[in-house]
Formats: structure tokens, C-alpha cells, sequence
């Protein structure tokens, strides 16, 4: 019966001195005379399993050319090492090699550039790095489903394609089915009634307005899917397809959001902290130093709570020559963000801000100046998530969709929401590679996600 | 403290008899001269509180005026209900307005068709059926999850927006961000190093190829996202935005692909069954007559193996006068799903499928004419998953891209992991929302999905 490495380490005892078969890749391999050294690993947990060979096998010579990145099966004996660093090794009775790997094989045992890597996005899992980086990525993502379903949210599959203009069409790219070569025209322009749907669709930006929708039946729900921007921008942060989590709470104020951002960021961190030990100890090693202490100190730590005026007065008080002049009316730049979180040592919420920097859909405060929204931000990776209260007074909304140009027709259904049992509400969205960056310290967006998409690269 | 009508119901004898505070939504309201009775739900879960309120209230008079559809907060006391039907009610001590709902309101307490429904897409959630549908949908998509992550599978976000020849880019939406009136022309044809990326992007289809990549490192792997097809078929079973899971396994032949497959169905249908007993139980009264037995029956039955071959043989055996005739290079029809899942009365995996009507990177048999493919097909359903071993010999992968005409120059990396320690693996796909049809007795796609695209429509 063959077993997962990771079923093996999990009950060692069980398996220890009995015959096992495993499956899986050769990492690194160190021949001697009489015998060799395997690294091998299955991909189902980080450590690699020392597989030990002697001559006496009936292939040994066979096994000693298997390169490095072959398929092997072997069956053999789980011993302890003599090895102190090592809990147990494979001492082989049978070594078969299912796949080879030539030696112009790309990934081999040596300390490869992430550029390079990222040229090769579809081997990277295979190394130790980008192994870690995404089974994080797969932990965080559970954990973040485990968090709102044990809380009794509704996971909402909002849709990508939308006719909907959430955050502006020239933000969104056009999705069509027509052939651009042999565009049907009519009346000098593009016969969009051709197209599949009949008008231009786009793929969207934000679940946030459809799941509004659902939280309206549900009182508590949340997204988890990808999302989509056009923007042309080159950056350590900025990628054309990410993931994103949007949830969405009926009879939730500015306040109860902060608590369940704070509360559901803590319970990710713990579950990564618990499930990815050996991950978090090789980025704690090898990419962030202090990554271990920042997130365990985050867990047991209260997030300061305060406001984008007060955040300005500090700026404007600290005696810094900054690059962009710390203003009441305007975003804060990175900068900035860097200055609060480090002052604070710790995540800070930033809460109502200017209005005119802020989205149309947010809820007006009584000085009609500034909206209830908030910002999460977190040492070392900036912003983290943004939400707010929602403008739930059907009229102040329709005022401010005149004011901001948002074509109405395409969000009467979102507007008639405030109409039909509208209540107030809240929600916030949090990019996922965002976090998985915070959680991993990779510092580029590219090695956060499995195939990266940014401008004038779509590989693979 | 206000609470959640789900928490309530959970531990109902902790708050008997004690005032608790509850908010949501007036789904029914029944008045008398004395009295009145409000059907109560916050969404959290299936079934509605009813609230009493007496003519004693300050604002009775007002009470009696709110709509069906309107918010309101309501403290009172927990008592065990007259009612045997009822487990217990809310006798009000306050009721407060948080948000109005007028008399033209689309969803009132009455049998809407499932075709106005879908015309309210955004407020069709707050219906029996739908609350019921989407929130099976959301323990489902959980389910899933907690098999495979429980089995140390890695979940991976393959990309949406590939320039990868997946499926034939003829069955993907174009993506761009040119301006279609105005798009950039170099010698009479359109100029695409001019768009984002540099070059014809699409929204993909699938994620196997990509989940190849990664099952190649960690052995395990699923993907669970949004899918899209151009098809012009307007038809119960075809949308253009689906949600599909496609989990890809390394050193995994055709038997315990359908092992994994059995299981995981299995998994996912007992966890329904026990966490949407009302839903189940709703569904089985008004949608589909014994969906439930159905359902306990499949998780205790062992599925029919049977290859397609012998399958046929049952069809030309059958003595019916078949639509399309059985034949043995032929795909089989619906008429023939449906006779032989009801021929074994229960799932049915029919393997070994001819190999000019399937994909390419399917594993060739060695009789050169069927590939290693398998189908589960079930009672009412018809195809739920459609799996494979996949071609894991480069030189016949290379062989099959020739001859039906695939891009290979966007395809190498793909079958360089057949070079790199390549190994036999397999890999299904199963169509979400064709489970939850499956899981409801739901008979259109577009009722099984928060907001439906189906050719010329795409609201919302």
C-alpha cells in the first residue's frame, strides 16, 4: 500500500521499522561506491525523506544514474536515523523509476534567482520556496473558508461575467465571442447586439454589489474568487488576475466589520501557524527574518482603531520630510502607511475617510465630509483589506451615482436593494495575495500567485 | 446581544425563556385586532421564527403597517410554542423598523414561477426554494473543500486568463482591453501587441493543464473556479459561467481515479444530508419526490464499473427503439444515459471510451482504439464527472497534438511534464452546478447559480 510522506511523519511510530512504499521525486542525489542518498519527496509535506540504497539492491547501478527530478517508487524499511536532524529514513529493498528527468532539467538542487523561477512558473512548485509558498496559499485558503462557514456566512458564487459597472468599465476588460478581424458593424460602430450576450460584457472587479444582494437574504455571506483589473501598472503589488475575499454583513456597523476583520485575520494566521510549521520556519529563515515573531505577536495583539485626521495629525507631526505632504483630504501614500504601522507596531485600522477619495457606494458621515470606510494596514505589506459601511438611504446613494457618473441603469437593481428591506450593512474585501505575501514574506505579487498575469506577460 | 436565528435554533434550550434580541426580515405577516404574527428569518437559516406581538406594544398600531420584505429588530422573550408544529416562538416586547418595503415588493408570500424568479435573480435568494438552493450550493462548495484538504490535497488557483490552447480557442471568450471602435491596425489586421498583454488572451475553460502542473509537485491537487464556454445553446444544462472542481492526482491510474471520485461524491452528499436537513426535506416535498432516499441510497451503494464497450452491448440488447442508434465508436446519447442508470439503478461509471470523440491528452489503451476515460453518469442527472488517465508518454502525446490540430508551440510546457519526471496520473472534472441539480433535484442550470449567463442574457 503506498503512503504519503505526510501520512508517514503524522504517525511515525506506526510506521517505524515496517516496510512502506512511497511515490514520488528525486530532489538531490548523493552516489558513493556502496551505496546512495536520495532526497526524495511526494509533495505532500515540505521535509524531504533521506531514501538510503546499497549495492546489494539487484539495480544499484541502474538506480545510480536516476537524475535528479525522476519519478521513483520504493519500498523499504522506515528506520530511525542515525542522523539527529533527521527523524527517520527509508533504508530501500526496491527502487523503481517511473519517469525520467534528463540532466538539462531546469530545476536542479542550487539556489535559483526568483526571476528565473518565474520563467518557469509551471516547474517552481518543486522547489522548496515556491513548494512552501503555496501550500500556505492552500492552508490560508481553507482556513479562511473554515472561518466564515463555522460563523454561519453563506459562501456566494457571485459572477465574473457582468454587464454591471461596479468600479467603472475602463477598469474592467470586454469580454466577446466576435471575431476582431470581422467585426459586424452598423451604423459606423460595433453591432454589440452580434455579440453572445447580445451587449458588451466584461469580466468583473468585485463580487461586492451581487453579494450585497445575497447578504440582504443571508445577513452574513462572503466571496472567494477571482478578480479582474486592466490596470497597466508594473509593480511589486499589482497583478491583472488575483483572488479576492468579499464579505458582505446585514445589521453590521463600521465597528462589528472591524472586529470581524480582526478576528478572521487571526484565526488564518493561528491555522497557518499550526499547519505550515515547517513552512513558516523556512521563510523565517530564509526570506523574513522575524516573520514567526511579527505574526505570532499579531494573533495576541488588540489592532489600534483610529481616524484618517488623527492618522494625519500624527504624520504632520512627525518632523519628517516626506515626499508627499501628509493632507486631510487626501489618501495617505506608502509612506505613510510605512510611518502609522510602524509607530503603532502593529496592524492599525484607519476609519473615515475623505469622501472624494473613496467609492461611491460608502456611507456619508453626518459632517457630509467623510465616509464610514476603513483600511487595514499591516506592517510591511501596507494595505491588507478595505471595507466600510454601505450607503444604505436610497436617495443619498442615487445623489452620489449622479456626482460620480456611474452609468444608473446598470445598478438600479443594487440602488432598489436600499428600497426592498434595505437595512444597514457593511463589508470589506481583502486582496488573497495580499495576504499570502504578509504570511510568507515574498515581497512580489508574481511568486504569490501560480501563474501571474501582468502587463504584456500571460505565459503558460 | 443580538443573535442569529441559526445560534437560536442550535441551542434552543439555552435561550428559552430569556429575551433575545433578533434581526432580519418580515417574510409573512398575518394581523388581527389584539394581535399579530410576523414569520420571521435573518437567513441564517432554512426555517422562520414566528414572532407574537400584542396589542400592549407602544407602536401596535405602526407594527401592524409594515410590509412583508422589511427589516425590523425584535427583542422579546423565547417560549415554547402552543404549536406542536413549532418549536418555539418569539413573544415581542419590541419591534423596531430598520428598513421599509413597499406594497409592489416582487417577492411576496405566494408561488412565484421559477421564470419571474429568475427575472429577480437579485432578490430571488430570499425565497424558500432559492434561500434553500444557494445555501446547499455554499455547504456543498465546503464540502469539497474538507474532503480534499482532509486528504492533503493542494488546493491551487489555476489561472482564469490563459493564452494556452486548452479546449480549442474557438470555445473561449476573448479577453482585451482595446477600444472595439477603435482598434489598432498593422497590415489590415488587428495589431494585438498593442493589448495588455501583448497578445489574444482568453477566459479559459479548464484548469487541467495547469493542475497537471502542480499535481507533477505535489501529487494532490484540486482546483475549484469559475469556468467559461462560448456555446450558443440555450438548453437546461449549458450556462456560459459555471463553477467546475478538477482535482489531478499523480501515480494514479483509472481504478482508483473512480476510488477517489466514489468517495469524494459520497463525502460531499453525506455532509449535505446533515447539514441541510431542512433543505433536503423542503426539496424532497416540492422539487423532486424521493430526493432523499435517492441520496441516503447513493451513499451506501457501491457504483457500477462497466466499460463503454459492454454498455453498448446493454443498449443494442435492450429491445428499444433508440432516437440515435448505439454504436460502438460513438459517444452515448441521453436516451442512453438515462436507460442505463436505471437499468442499474444507481451511479454508473462507464470507462474506456473511443478515443476519436474525446480529449487528447487522454491515456491511449493498448488496443490503439479506446482511451483510458471515465464518465460517472446518475439516475436523473446524466454526466456529473468526466475524468481521465492522462497520456503520459511523451512521444503519443506529441502523435495525438499533430493529428487534431492543436497549438503546440502553447502547449510545450505541457507535455514537457512528461519529460521531467513525468509519471502516470489522472485527473475529473465535475461541474458544480450540476451537482447541486443533482443534490436539489433542481431541472435548470440556471436556477442552480446565484446569477445565470446564458446567451443574449447576462443581467446583473
Amino acid at each position: 500500500m503506498v503512503k504519503d510522506l505526510k501520512e508517514i511523519s503524522m504517525n511515525e511510530n506506526e510506521f517505524l521499522n515496517k516496510e512502506i512504499t512511497v511515490q514520488g521525486w528525486i530532489r538531490n542525489h548523493r552516489k558513493q561506491k556502496e551505496f546512495g542518498f536520495i532526497d526524495f519527496n511526494d509533495g505532500t509535506q515540505f521535509n524531504n525523506l533521506q531514501i538510503v540504497y546499497e549495492k546489494d539492491l539487484e539495480n544499484f547501478d541502474e538506480i545510480q544514474k536516476f537524475g535528479i527530478g525522476s519519478a521513483i517508487e520504493v519500498t523499504g524499511i522506515l528506520t530511525s536515523s542515525p542522523n539527529a536532524n533527521q527523524s527517520s529514513e527509508l533504508k530501500a529493498k526496491k527502487v523503481i523509476l517511473l519517469g525520467s528527468c534528463p540532466e538539462d532539467y531546469p530545476i536542479q538542487p542550487k539556489r535559483h534567482t526568483r526571476e528565473f523561477l518565474r520563467e518557469q512558473a509551471y516547474l517552481r512548485p518543486r522547489t522548496n520556496l515556491f513548494g512552501a509558498v503555496f501550500r500556505v496559499r492552500s492552508i490560508a485558503a481553507m482556513a479562511i473558508h473554515e472561518y466564515f462557514q463555522s460563523n454561519n456566512y453563506v459562501y456566494v458564487h457571485t459572477p465574473l461575467i457582468t454587464t454591471t459597472d461596479c468600479e467603472g468599465s475602463d477598469q474592467m476588460f470586454k469580454i466577446t465571442t466576435l471575431d476582431l478581424n470581422n467585426l459586424p458593424m452598423k451604423d459606423k460602430k460595433v453591432d454589440m447586439t452580434k455579440d453572445l450576450f447580445g451587449k458588451q460584457a466584461y469580466v468583473t472587479g468585485t463580487g461586492q454589489l451581487h453579494g450585497e444582494a445575497f447578504a440582504m437574504a443571508y445577513k452574513k455571506i462572503y466571496t472567494f474568487g477571482p478578480t479582474f483589473r486592466t490596470e497597466n501598472s508594473n509593480t511589486k503589488t499589482h497583478a491583472n488576475e488575483f483572488w479576492m475575499i468579499e464579505p458582505e454583513i446585514a445589521f453590521c456597523d463600521l465597528n462589528k466589520l472591524m472586529d470581524i476583520e480582526e478576528e478572521m485575520l487571526k484565526y488564518v494566521i493561528k491555522r497557518v501557524l499550526d499547519k505550515c510549521q515547517n513552512e513558516i520556519q523556512f521563510f523565517n529563515q530564509f526570506v523574513e527574518k522575524g516573520l514567526k515573531e511579527k505574526l505570532e505577536k499579531v494573533v495576541s495583539s488588540k489592532f489600534v482603531r483610529i481616524s484618517h485626521h488623527d492618522v494625519v495629525d500624527i504624520l504632520k507631526k512627525a518632523n519628517i520630510n516626506w515626499e508627499f505632504e501628509p493632507d486631510y483630504e487626501s489618501d495617505i501614500a506608502k509612506e505613510h502607511e510605512k510611518y502609522i504601522t510602524e509607530y503603532f507596531n502593529g496592524p492599525v485600522f484607519i476609519t473615515n475617510w475623505p469622501k472624494d477619495i473613496k467609492a461611491w457606494y460608502m456611507k456619508l458621515n453626518d459632517d457630509n465630509k467623510t465616509v464610514a470606510a476603513v483600511d487595514l494596514e499591516v506592517p510591511g505589506a501596507g494595505e491588507l483589506m478595505g471595507g466600510s459601511q454601505r450607503e444604505e438611504n436610497y436617495d443619498k446613494l442615487m445623489k452620489r451615482i449622479d456626482e460620480m457618473h456611474i452609468d444608473k441603469d446598470t445598478v438600479q437593481w443594487f440602488c432598489n436593494l436600499r428600497r426592498y428591506g434595505g437595512c444597514y450593512h457593511s463589508g470589506f474585501g481583502m486582496g488573497f495575495e495580499r495576504l499570502i505575501m504578509y504570511l510568507t514574506g515574498i515581497e512580489n505579487i508574481r511568486d504569490a500567485i501560480p501563474f501571474p498575469r501582468t502587463p504584456k506577460s500571460c505565459e503558460y
